[in-house]
């Protein structure tokens, strides 16, 4: 593995090792000095060409629990305005000595073309509505803590698939591992490439409710019209989103999850998002640790650590 | 103490103590290195929800002058434009792995939610116009360097009392430390609860002038209009402003103190401001020297430094 | 040497010790574990009245790899829109314990001011269309490394002398290293004071091109219309722009420098900017190598660290 791009290449034995180390720093995390030397004096430098708190905070947590330096560039200050190329751009910061470089950018496939630019591990932290790989490696550890292992587990990814980069990346992630994936979205909101995907389908959430081990609830994302297929929000609500009554006749250790941020009250109640059913937090703890595990990986700490 | 929320409910003791560290820290800055391991591998996260740059780079240095991390949040570049709610934020930077979080917030209060959310130290750094503890600290911090302590020093805070936490929180601490505390506002600027606060009150700054010791002017917030009641900032000036005319007046070590920034020729003249009378950059140092302090009370660095 | 404001009054042998030592941390941060310890525990405040991502990053990227701690201001989150003086900020910012501070400002001049209001080493990275020193040290350790020194090296500078913090720093560095200068510009866009200058000028870019032995390419500034003498971009890049065929023509050993960020098919056709006769790259990395020279000798890392 030399960049961390797609989950849809990665094998059953690359995710279960970067689960298994992501558990080993799980650990280190829960130390008094949650810190580990092991790349100590190396530079991450994070590349958001669109904004993101909440990853770029994950990732940089997770770099400097391992010792490395960070690197922030952010699009909104910075040589685009003046019209410079993603190209330059990239190359430019690499050239100030950077061992690693994680990108988000709205653009699908931009750090595909990052990777081809540079010789240094890339790590995809969101391009348009493909693919977010670090935040499926962390679903799957969060779903593997509570069952042991996704073999047989059943996951509903439910809203809208088409436009989400979580989705696609969740998706084959958890098939690899062994989970039965169903995607639960009216037709107008399914991938148009959904033929090759290890899933199945269901137009009606409640078809499938009773069966499942996890819901998993993509964002609707309300600043983007995400939700414009619906004629309003609380059509959504009323046939795609985790009410407390559809919690109730879920499975009893069924658990919830989503990839932040919420919107309590459309995809899924407030008592639901405060209820110890929901795994969020977790998602957000495991976050930082599958983040250290892929850093490790990638600049292969272990030789020099 | 678990939070450092506000000034009112801190006794002289935990206020003595808390200026006593921080002494102990002026000295560590002071040093060819200036920095202490007291907190290795603990991260402070400042989350600003109103734009501060001076606040937050203060914490930052003293988080860093005690080796712990920072994570940096703020509001503008957030999720928070995605609609997630305060507590969703907090509580989703919280599991990322935070020992102690720094919050500023325009909503009177905030802080004190936040506090009851997590289980970690929370440190309220400026919350509407309520309280901006960390500030009276570096006050009285400054106030006893000068006076070998604070009892029976003679303190006038002058100008908009009403909308400033800096004068509420200064009030309290100050009082507590045996100062004796007189505001110096037009009725209109008075907070309406002033019966419980431990002042007496002048209208006239220049009944009350040769009198002081030390005379902490507040900003006028010519941004917010915070100047509105009177006809004009000339008219401010003339009834509020520390004017090398009313200096020459004072007490001859009668000091200056003002939180920053200054509005130069408004609530005090460029002479003023620039000379040896003020405390001004005093404060400043201090300020670090303060954080350093509450940070290491609160994350209990002494028995793990 | 106290502070680093202009290459106007550098002599040859500081100009050489710098380079010399940015050569020796060019080996640095080539190792494994590219940091030295230098300068553990000071802290250097970067700070930006005008927005600049590389040049912000260089300067913390060089300032880690010395141990060092950063402090990072910028103007757009700061006070300075509550109406702060420049001169109040620098001496806020300085007496929260800064070691060394780095100012880019749209003012000519104004990293002076700061140096006259502080006693610590002040470094202009940019100041209005005046100077931008370590932009030419970076440029002349580049030259050094390809030509082994610049005694004789001819050089031409292009483009919009005039408004070029860039051409004014690297002509005299240049200069006072021994190469020879050519200004290659319209008479509309070299500089008023050009009397002073130890440089020749070619109005005609084709006059001088097989003669030359590097040629440096100013960025045109489309954003501030830095081109409006020019009927149209189209018209720059016939008359100044780096074409192919303009390489073609000239020495088989001649090279391409730029500040960056290109505009590509601008001032550089994006096949030159992409060959190997380009040192874009490597004057990017040198940049990380300059600055931690500069900041060394001006926080006397040698006595400390």
């Amino acid at each position: 593995m030399r960049h961390l791009l797609s989950t849809e290449e990665l094998d059953r034995e690359t995710l279960e090792t970067l689960l298994a180390t992501a558990e080993g720093f799980a650990d280190v995390l829960a130390r008094p000095i949650p810190k580990v030397p092991a790349l100590l004096g190396r530079t991450v430098a994070t590349m958001f060409f669109e904004p993101s708190t909440r990853t770029r905070m994950s990732f940089e947590k997770a770099a400097k629990s391992l010792s490395a330096d960070t690197l922030s560039f952010s699009a909104s200050s910075s040589s685009l305005s003046k019209g410079e190329s993603l190209k330059d751009t990239v190359l430019t910061v690499h050239a100030m000595g950077v061992d690693a470089m994680v990108v988000r950018h709205a653009a699908t496939g931009a750090p595909w073309r990052v990777a081809e630019w540079l010789d240094i591990p890339v790590i995809n932290a969101g391009d348009g509505a493909h693919q977010h790989p670090t935040q499926a490696l962390l679903d799957c550890l969060t779903l593997k803590q509570r069952f042991g292992g996704l073999d047989g587990v059943r996951v509903a990814i439910v809203g809208d698939i088409r436009h989400s980069r979580v989705a696609r990346s969740d998706v084959f992630a958890m098939a690899t591992l062994g989970a039965e994936v169903v995607l639960v979205a009216p037709r107008t909101l399914l991938p148009l490439d959904i033929a090759g995907w290890p899933v199945t389908v269901a137009a009606d959430f409640d078809d499938v409710l009773t069966e499942l081990d996890a819901v998993y609830l993509l964002r609707v994302q309300t600043e983007r019209g995400g939700a414009s297929v619906f004629p309003s929000l609380r059509e959504y609500t009323r046939r795609y989103g985790m009410t407390g009554e559809r919690l109730a006749r879920a499975k009893p250790d069924a658990v919830v999850l989503h990839p932040g941020p919420m919107n309590r009250g459309v995809e899924i109640d407030a008592a639901v998002a405060d209820s110890d059913r929901t795994l969020i937090l977790d998602q957000v703890a495991n976050g930082v640790a599958v983040r250290m595990a892929v850093l490790f990986h990638l600049l292969g700490g272990d030789s020099d650590g």
